[in-house]
C-alpha cells in the first residue's frame, strides 16, 4: 500500500513548506518562455543534463540493510564552467522536497551568475523525491510504510550531498575547486546546515528563505499567518477585512439548507463532493501561497501568477462591481491563484495531483520537521487555529504509525540562541529573507557575524532572489542579488588566496 | 553467538587505539592510591556517581527499529559545581571505546581543575561499551552480528552526547551553563568533532592526542611505528638495534627443533600454546603501548608502569649483565610492561581478557575507523608490514561480515587540508599532542587559527595532559596544563560576556 497524504486536509497539520495544491487543471509550463527569452544570454539549449550516482541507503549505520544502494539523480550544466585546471567554482543546489528539475528551473539566479563565475552548476535531488527513490526506484515500496520511509531524513540527505560532491569532484579531477551551496526554503535550510556541518566540502552557503528558527518555539508559531495578514492588509484594509470576515459567512452558509450548492456555484467548484471546510482550506491555500510567491514580476512557480499577485487579489476583492458580495469577491481573488491562465472550467477540490512530487513532505513533517504554526491571533486574517503538538503527533501516529521527534532538529542543527552561538563560530553563510514571505518569521534576520550575514528585503517574497532575473526586476531585487554576488565573490577570492 | 575479536592476531589489522592486552595476570588498581593521596585537595569520597539516561537507538532514521531505547550510562560529580544560578560550567568527557569508569579514573585533569572553575563533571559512556549496551543491555545480543552492531558508530555516539547533554542541562535547570568537552585518543577525536558538529552545545573542546588526520592517507601510515622507533632510539642506539634485530632471531629460533620451547622458557611464557608470531605480537604490543604511555611519573593506565618506562625498558636491554643474550634482554624489557608489579608467575599469550571492555573497537576498525598503519620502513624498529586496505577489508568481511567505508570519516568530519578548511571556520578547539606518542603523527600539530590551536609537547606521551597532576610532574607538563586552563578560562569568560 502506498501512503499518499491528503494534503488538503492536512494543510495546517503538516505545514507543508510549499505543496503545489493546484486544484485547477492548469498547464505546467516552466520556465516561462517569456522569461527565458528575456535573459538574452548565452545558454545551452538544455538547462541541464540528468545523471545518476550510486548512493548508499544509510550513512549512519553499518547493518546489512544500510548497505542497500539507490540511484541518486543530479542535474549538471557545464556550459559556463572554467574547468578543473583553473579551479573554477562549483555551484551546488541542495535539493528540497520535490522533483529537482522543478527547483533547477526555479533557481535561475545560479544560471544568471554562472557565466561571471565560470561556474559548474549542479542540482542534487533530495532522496525519496523525484527520481531519487530508494528501494529500487519503486515509490510503491519506498513510500509504503515507516520501515522504508525511515531513511527519509535531512541528515541522510546532507550526507548524500557530501558523498556525491566529493565523488563528483574526484571524477572531474577538480578536487580543489571551491564549492558554494545554494538553496531556497527547505533547500535553504539544507544549504545553511550543509555549510555548518560540512565546511570541508562547501566554502559558503546562500540560504534563501530558510526558516531554520521555526522549530522548538524559538520563533512565534503565529509569524506565518501574521505575515500573510500583513501582506493583505498592506494592500488595503478592506481586502483584509473581507477575507477575515469571510470564514464565518462560509461556515454559516454551509450549514444552511442548499448552502453548499450555493457555495459550490459561487466559487465555480466542480460538481463532486465539497464541504465548507474543504472550501476554506482551498481558499486559505490560495492566500498563503500567493503571499509566499508575491513576486514583483509574472511567475510560474506554484501556479502561473501575475506580478504582485497579492495586490491583484486585493484589487479583485476591492472591485466595486461586486458590491457587498463576499463570495464573488473571494472567487475573483481565488481566480488569480487558481486560474490566472483562464483555462479552468471548474475547480476540483478533491484533486490530489502532485505535479512536483512533494508528497512525502508529510512524512518529514511527522518526524523531524515539527514547525509550530497556528493562527491564534485576534488580528489574523485566518480563523483561529491554535498550534497543538499533541494533535500533530496523534495525526502522525494514525497516518504513518510514527512518533515525531520534536526536539531533534535543534539538537542536531541548533537554533536556540543562534546569534550568540554562531557569533564566534563558523563563517560564510548568507541568509536571505523577504519580509512579505510568511516563512520569514522563522528566518535569520540580523547579521550574526562579519561572515554570517542576513540580507533582508522588505518587499521580498519566498526566495525571490533565486529566480531568473528579468528586465522588470525592481531595483531592490537587483541590489539584493548584487550583494549576494559580491559576497560570494569574496568567499571565492579568499579561498584562492588561501589555496595559493 | 557473541563475536569476540582476537586482539592479539588482529593487532596490526585493527590498529586498536589502545587495547589492554594485559596478558599477565595483574591486579587492576586504579587510580593508584599514591597518586590520589598526593592530590591533597578537597575531594568527595567517590570520584563519581553513575546515572542512566534513556537513549534512542538510531538518531538518523525513523523506522520502527530506530525507536528502540537503551540505558545510557554517565558518571557525574557535582562536588565542585557552582550551580545553575551562577551558570557555572559543565565539563563533559566524551567517552571512548571502553568502560567510562576507566576513562574517568584516567582523566584526573578534569578533577584537578574543577574546583578552580566550579565545574560540574560529567563523563558520558560510548554506546556499546561498558554498561551502555543497546538491545536490553545484553552484550550477547548487541555484539552478536552486524545487524545489531550496525548502530555502533561515531556519529550515533556524538548524537547520543548531544541528546544527553541537552536533557541533563534542562533537568538541572542549567540551560545557559557553558559546556566544555574533553577527550583523549578516540575520545579526543570525538571531542573535537563534537565541537565542530555541535557548536550550539559545546563552547569548546580539549582534544588530547586525537589522531583525526590518520585517515584516508592524509598523514603517513608509517608515523605510528616511526614514532615508536624514535622513542626507543632516543634512549639508546643499542636498545633500538637489539629490538630491531630481535625479530629475525625469534623467527629463526621458532623454526628450529626445540626452538619454541627455548623461546617459551626465555620469556617466561606459560605452558599453553605459543608460536613465534604470537610472541612477536606480544612483544610489539609491549613496545607500542609502553611508547604510548611513556609518562614522566608512575602510572597505571594500560598496565602499572614506572616513570619513563621506555627508558626503563632500554635500561633492561642495555644491561651489561645480560651480555649478548637478546632474549634475556627482551625478557627484561617485557617485564617492565607486563610485570612491573612483580606478581606474574608466567605470561599467558592466549589470554584474551578485556578488563576495560575495549572489545568492540574491532567492529569500529572494520567500519569507519580505517586508519592506515604499517611499518614498511628500513629504519623501523618493527618488522616490515605494509599497510593493505584489501587485507583489512577481507578480514572484516570474514570476521564481522561487514565492508568498511574507508572514506566515510573524512566525508563526515573532514581532515583533508584541515589547516585551510578551518583557518576561517570554527573556533575553540585545543589539540594537544605529545611527540613521543605514536599517535601524534595523525594529530593536529600546528595552530590552525587564533582559536583552534595546537599544543605540542616534545616529551609528551598519549594524552598525558589529561592525567591527575602529581608532585613529580615536570615543568613542561605543568606548563601545558596551565596553557590549557588559560585557554578554557578565556572561552568561558567570552561566553559569559556574550551571554550578558
Amino acid at each position: 500500500m502506498r501512503i499518499k497524504a491528503n494534503l488538503v486536509l492536512l494543510f495546517w497539520v503538516f505545514s507543508c513548506l510549499f505543496s503545489s495544491l493546484s486544484f485547477a487543471e492548469l498547464a505546467s509550463r516552466f520556465p516561462s518562455s517569456a522569461i527565458r527569452a528575456e535573459l538574452g544570454r548565452k545558454q545551452s539549449n538544455k538547462l541541464y543534463e540528468a545523471k545518476y550516482f550510486t548512493q548508499i541507503l544509510d550513512h549512519f549505520n553499518f547493518n546489512p540493510q544500510s548497505y542497500q544502494i539507490f540511484q541518486h539523480r543530479y542535474l549538471i550544466n557545464d556550459t559556463y564552467w572554467g574547468g578543473p585546471k583553473k579551479n573554477s567554482p562549483i555551484f551546488v543546489y541542495t535539493g528540497n522536497e520535490g522533483d529537482i528539475e522543478w527547483f533547477a528551473q526555479n533557481t535561475g539566479f545560479m544560471y544568471d551568475i554562472a557565466p561571471h563565475f565560470q561556474a559548474l552548476l549542479v542540482f542534487i535531488e533530495h532522496r525519496f523525491y523525484g527520481k531519487s527513490i530508494p528501494f529500487g526506484g519503486d515509490k510503491d515500496i519506498a513510500y509504503s510504510n515507516a520501515t522504508t520511509l525511515g531513511y527519509l531524513t535531512s541528515t541522510q540527505a546532507l550526507a548524500d550531498y557530501a558523498t556525491l560532491i566529493i565523488d563528483l569532484k574526484k571524477n572531474l579531477t577538480a578536487v580543489d575547486a571551491p564549492v558554494v551551496v545554494f538553496g531556497g526554503s527547505y533547500g535553504g535550510m539544507l544549504a545553511s546546515w550543509f555549510r555548518l556541518k560540512y565546511p570541508h566540502i562547501a566554502i559558503g552557503a546562500l540560504a534563501s528563505s530558510a526558516p531554520i528558527l521555526n522549530f522548538d518555539n524559538i520563533t512565534s508559531p503565529y509569524s506565518f499567518t501574521n505575515t500573510i495578514t500583513q501582506d493583505f492588509r498592506s494592500e488595503s484594509e478592506n481586502c483584509y477585512q473581507v477575507i477575515k470576515r469571510s470564514w464565518e459567512k462560509i461556515e454559516m452558509t454551509g450549514k444552511r439548507s442548499g448552502g453548499l450548492e450555493l457555495l459550490r456555484k459561487s466559487f465555480g467548484i466542480c460538481k463532486n463532493y465539497m464541504d465548507a471546510d474543504a472550501l476554506e482550506g482551498w481558499l486559505q491555500t490560495a492566500f498563503a501561497y500567493t503571499a509566499m510567491t508575491d513576486y514583483p514580476t509574472p511567475s510560474n512557480f506554484l501556479n502561473p501568477l501575475p506580478a504582485y499577485p497579492v495586490k491583484q487579489m486585493c484589487k479583485a476583492i476591492d472591485d466595486p462591481k461586486t458590491g457587498n458580495d463576499t463570495f464573488a469577491k473571494l472567487h475573483g481573488a481565488a481566480n488569480i491563484y487558481y486560474n490566472y491562465s483562464g483555462t479552468a472550467t471548474c475547480f476540483n477540490l478533491n484533486d490530489s495531483s502532485d505535479p512536483h512530487g512533494l508528497d512525502m513532505w508529510g512524512w518529514q513533517a511527522c518526524t523531524e520537521m515539527i514547525m509550530p504554526m497556528g493562527g491564534n491571533n485576534k488580528e489574523s486574517i485566518f480563523p483561529e487555529s491554535e498550534w497543538s503538538y499533541s494533535r500533530r503527533a496523534a495525526g502522525c501516529r494514525a497516518f504513518f504509525g510514527v512518533d515525531p521527534r520534536p526536539n531533534w532538529i535543534t539538537t542536531e542543527f541548533g537554533g536556540h540562541d543562534i546569534y550568540r552561538v554562531l557569533k564566534r563560530y563558523g563563517s560564510n553563510i548568507i541568509f536571505f529573507n523577504g519580509l512579505r514571505d510568511p516563512w520569514s518569521g522563522g528566518g535569520v534576520l540580523k547579521n550574526i557575524s562579519k561572515t554570517i550575514v542576513a540580507i533582508v528585503a522588505e518587499q521580498g517574497a519566498h526566495h525571490v532572489d533565486l529566480r531568473f532575473a528579468t528586465k522588470e526586476d525592481p531595483k531592490w531585487l537587483r541590489d539584493v542579488r548584487q550583494m549576494e554576488i559580491n559576497i560570494i565573490s569574496n568567499w571565492i577570492s579568499q579561498y584562492y588566496h588561501d589555496l595559493a
